[in-house]
């Protein structure tokens, strides 16, 4: 059993909770909890951490059984995770890589997500586990987007980052490029927009553009979406929250293709 | 200008920001930031503290001449924000209070959201700002939803908890079978439920209703309700976030009423 803050294992665990460079480095992450351990693909799990507690209940220790867990002490294993009240499971993950290519390829008519510097750890897990609903294909996002191995981030997927394909973009223009080539649609979403979301087809392969929360997509993305559409709102409110337009847009798709005749 | 701690006033807005209690017994709330504090009606403002940083700036200054306000110095402005990053303008508001009359005549045909059990605080902010977008007309949650005059609902309604009419019911079957008297549908969003949300017409009067995050809507309120409708979800995704879920059905009655021919 682990017993020691310095735990070589326990220093780097700490590390890869907080600091990006170290999840790239290592190309690995770490989850936490039960159902995102559940959930881990067999061939990406690199390590299991259990708390002492945790780890003491009976039927706990039978599901784990055969499985490489490393127990560590309730106090080493609280002063490591990033929740206020851990389940008492953590672990490290390999990460997935895909290729622009890989993500185009998945489906016969791609329904993609284009994420351009959001910032709200809770809004990008929310994005990823609605788009899995939702049927969409992959996600793209700018590079300034907050990093998706944020444990914040990677807790609200609820797991569909495990199953999401998804890739940071460096040069976005080159991607719109190829979208166009390949004729998927891309529709963004802009305040300023003359057509409401459900006047479009969205029966097709499609994007939707997404932009940063306080100030939305920027005006260079904006200019090389082929459509633009809008939500329009009732009352005062000036925008809605990313994650919800995401999920209004993403639900209208899937609205469409299961039952167009409504 | 308050320098100390110890200040009544300081030590009342503290306990303002962290006691539903204290907060009842006052009829007041505290909201924080600029955002937040333009947009208070000016009959329910009480009192306005700002940082002295903040009042040091010119433009500050002038937007806020003539009105009341509290310098206070930045440490202790500091200490007392609910917020990593204070702004420096923290404001005391009247709560208003609304009865089920209220709620209920304000439209002809009132469009409802019915909250059980939430517990998430940015899930409430968010559905308030989602259904006042969605042109919800009233939003009626059980006693047992997280207090939404807890710091964190109030900043994420981003203004519509000063608009948006609102109750917490003590007895649901009572206002259930109110709503059945005037004939305003009820909705369940349940996994088991046949039909899908869009096969439904939610042209008239309709309440929605959402349950706990984990565990949904209890089988009590659930057996009130008039209809059971379904978000049908893609690939391993369980359930949808509870914002989520209530805007994808919100816009959906927001699509029908404004453009009921697609």
């Amino acid at each position: 059993m682990i017993n020691s803050t310095s735990n070589k294992q326990i220093k780097n665990l700490a590390q890869l909770l907080k600091k990006a460079k170290a999840r790239r480095e290592q190309r690995v992450f770490v989850v936490e909890g039960w159902k995102m351990y559940r959930e881990v693909p067999k061939d990406r799990l690199v390590m299991t951490y259990v708390s002492e507690s945790f780890y003491g209940q009976e039927e706990h220790r039978s599901l784990l059984q055969g499985r490489d867990v490393e127990v560590v002490a309730d106090r080493i294993f609280h002063s490591v995770s990033d929740t206020v009240t851990p389940q008492g499971i953590l672990c490290i993950v390999r990460q997935q890589e895909y290729t622009l290519q890989d993500i185009l390829d998945t489906a016969e008519a791609p329904r993609l997500m284009i994420l351009e510097n959001l910032q709200d750890p809770g809004n990008l897990g929310t994005i990823f586990r609605t788009a899995e609903g939702a049927g969409i294909t992959g996600i793209l996002m700018s590079e300034d987007t907050v990093d998706i191995y944020n444990p914040k981030v990677t807790r609200s997927t609820m797991g569909s980052i495990y199953r999401m394909p998804f890739l940071y973009v460096k040069d976005m223009a080159a991607v719109m490029d190829e979208l166009k080539r390949r004729e998927i649609r891309t529709y963004a979403a802009h305040l300023r927009a003359k057509k409401e979301y459900y006047e479009q087809d969205y029966r097709q392969a499609y994007a939707f553009l997404i932009g940063n929360e306080g100030r939305g997509l920027t005006d260079e993305l904006t200019s090389m979406a082929d459509e633009y559409i809008r939500i329009s709102m009732a009352g005062q409110v000036e925008s809605l929250n990313a994650a919800v337009a995401s999920a209004v847009l993403m639900f209208e798709a899937k609205r469409q293709r299961d039952h167009s005749s409504t």
